[in-house]
């Protein structure tokens, strides 16, 4: 019996996807390339598989699902479609005009244990735009996200911004030793206070300084937290990236958005490439990001191709889970009665109707066929009449 | 610079899919979707990876992409989706009411020799009627897939009709040996007359029923095929099979549909799981099936769940191939001028009315503005006033 059991087993952290939920998973995903498409984003679709050397960097090593060709090369599994597109832009898209709006739909694949929330198989939709450097880019990126998850239909749902840079800055400028910047990141990304004081006290920083490292940490509110930061900021690349987050803030001010926008400057993703602003949505009651994205300057220039690229992806899966399970699936019609040509050709005149249409195609009796349409959510009737014409 | 180009290769039978390519496919199976759905037919996703041993069979071994787990245990890529959407229906559906309609779309890997229209990644579309062994599945079966070919747009198709186990039954009746109905078999699946040939001489069979043999090998044309075979059946078994042919093409006459059908009974199919009637479509002028499918009914009873099944799968690679391409991407506004919260205010006013928008994100002049809409197509620029209130 064990053995029979295990025949059907699957590997852990991959799922099967029944009716309600691919139809749930097609209904945003539809809905999204529409919004991104009315946004001026075009689908590009890169492959499921690259050489590992094109993907190096783009996730932790050990979180690469690897196999080895016959000619002995490695390739793994993608663990996001950002690199994989930055490696087709660098390829096909050289010569275009900028800036180049692109978006994707896709399945990314990471070994890494498995949590609520988080499958080794996920899917993502999301964006990309590349070639400018600006703060216009980064307003449209915030605004598109945000437009994202009202689309998507969650009751409630907020977007945290941080920027890497200006939490960089301020921590070098409260006196980081710039070899420990990194790991002063880490803790903030892990909200770990505990583990700040300890390192605070291995630093042995003045007490000064560490209390002002401590209001990094809890930078977080709305718009006003901008203008507590700019009285923070020693240098002047960081009150510019200040006064660049103020004018997206602004912008999004104009567009309705901003009550659905805090910031948080202890958001840093988990991805190497981020170098600017960051982002991510957050579902009411739902413990995990449903999307995330920010500016990755540096990665299209690792492809041979140095221009600045934002972008955001949305999880389906978090957002699947995120979202209520209601509606059901259904049809119009079943079709019975009469021979097997006659009830097929009747169906065809009901579906020229736009009407969804299942044909009998077993005996039953009336009994079995008033079960099955209940089982099956079928709304009507429609028994063809014996001995029509076949005209 | 061998070693910068060879930075961006890509696995070999891997693609990148830019954005007419990816529209076009977009398009294609967004109208698969609606058909099947029309049809009775719901959405099912399985996994990309499923564990070695479920899918041993559903493919030559050397042909599948392994991966071990840290575990130990060989994982393996799907080479389609008939067999995970098999142990899929068999963890999920068994307590469901018979028959049961399934549709998928999804990516399969085969490691193959690289030809013409067979990529090692590539894309598939198809259904799944579990649960009825009878003709009218049958008939369902081939009529849908007509209809998915006259909905891709090609000019011109046809689809080839056979039925491995009435091909297998006259090739014992002719006298075939057991041992040598494989062999037999391929030759008919590769049309090699010559190795026929070669195979007769060697089986030295009497010389008539070596004609009789020959006679199989060249089974092609329309209706009348059917009456002709029905000349051949040595055995109940074997009319019956015909006779269900028959009712089938009959239904396809009422439905208007046979001017796209033939019937080619040297048509296997390359699957080992086929049991009954089996089917392949082509398109005029290109020289692989863009769809096949058939009769499996023993397929599911290896998951312990002995139901019988058609179904059949579109290669959306192969129709890509076969399709003619023509129409332009396009956008519909390009909203420059005034503030950058303006310009986002405006488009977003633009979308709500359908128009698919662009917003200036970068400081152009209005020649450079007037190439790059060329560039990419957009019908009209917006120019926002300046000092608009930001109400």
């Amino acid at each position: 019996m064990d053995i029979q059991l295990s025949k059907f087993q699957m590997p852990v952290g991959f799922k099967d996807i029944l009716p309600f939920e691919a139809w749930l998973r097609r209904k945003l995903k539809e809905g999204f390339f529409q919004l991104f498409n009315h946004w001026g984003y075009q689908e590009i679709t890169p492959p499921c598989l690259e050489y590992y050397e094109q993907l190096r960097g783009s996730s932790k090593e050990e979180e690469l699902f690897k196999l080895i060709e016959p000619s002995g090369r490695i390739l793994a599994l993608r663990p996001d479609l950002t690199t994989p597109i930055a490696r087709m832009a660098a390829t096909h898209l050289k010569e275009a005009t900028l800036p180049i709006r692109l978006c994707y739909f896709g399945n990314a694949y990471r070994y890494e244990g498995i949590q609520v929330g988080r499958q080794r198989e996920f899917e993502q939709a999301g964006v990309e735009l590349l070639g400018t450097p600006g703060v216009g880019a980064d307003a449209e990126m915030v605004a598109l996200a945000v437009e994202s998850l009202r689309l998507s239909g969650l009751a409630d749902f907020q977007l945290g911004i941080g920027q890497v840079a200006i939490t960089h800055g301020l921590l070098a400028d409260a006196g980081v030793p710039v070899g420990e910047i990194e790991s002063i990141k880490l803790l903030m990304m892990r909200k770990d206070f505990v583990g700040l004081e300890e390192k605070l006290l291995q630093l042995d920083l003045p007490k000064e300084r560490g209390q002002e490292i401590k209001a990094i940490f809890s930078l977080r509110g709305g718009g006003e937290i901008l203008n507590k930061i700019t009285g923070m900021a020693k240098t002047e690349t960081i009150t510019k990236a200040i006064e660049d987050l103020k004018e997206v803030y602004s912008a999004l001010g104009v567009l309705g958005l901003t009550k659905h926008i805090f910031f948080d400057f202890s958001i840093l993703r988990d991805f190497d490439y981020y170098t600017g602003i960051v982002f991510e949505g957050y579902a009411s009651g739902f413990g995990y990001p449903i999307c995330g994205g920010g500016r990755y300057d540096g990665l299209l220039g690792k492809f041979g191709w140095p221009v600045p690229a934002v972008g955001f992806a949305i999880g389906i899966d978090r957002l699947v889970g995120a979202l209520p399970k209601e509606e059901e699936l259904g049809l119009d019609v079943l079709v019975a009665g009469g021979n097997l040509a006659d009830r097929l050709h009747a169906a065809s005149l009901l579906r020229k109707q736009g009407l969804k249409v299942e044909v009998e195609i077993i005996e039953r009796s009336q009994r079995e066929i008033g079960e099955y349409m209940l089982s099956k959510n079928i709304a009507r009737l429609v028994k063809v009449e014996e001995a029509k014409s076949n005209d």
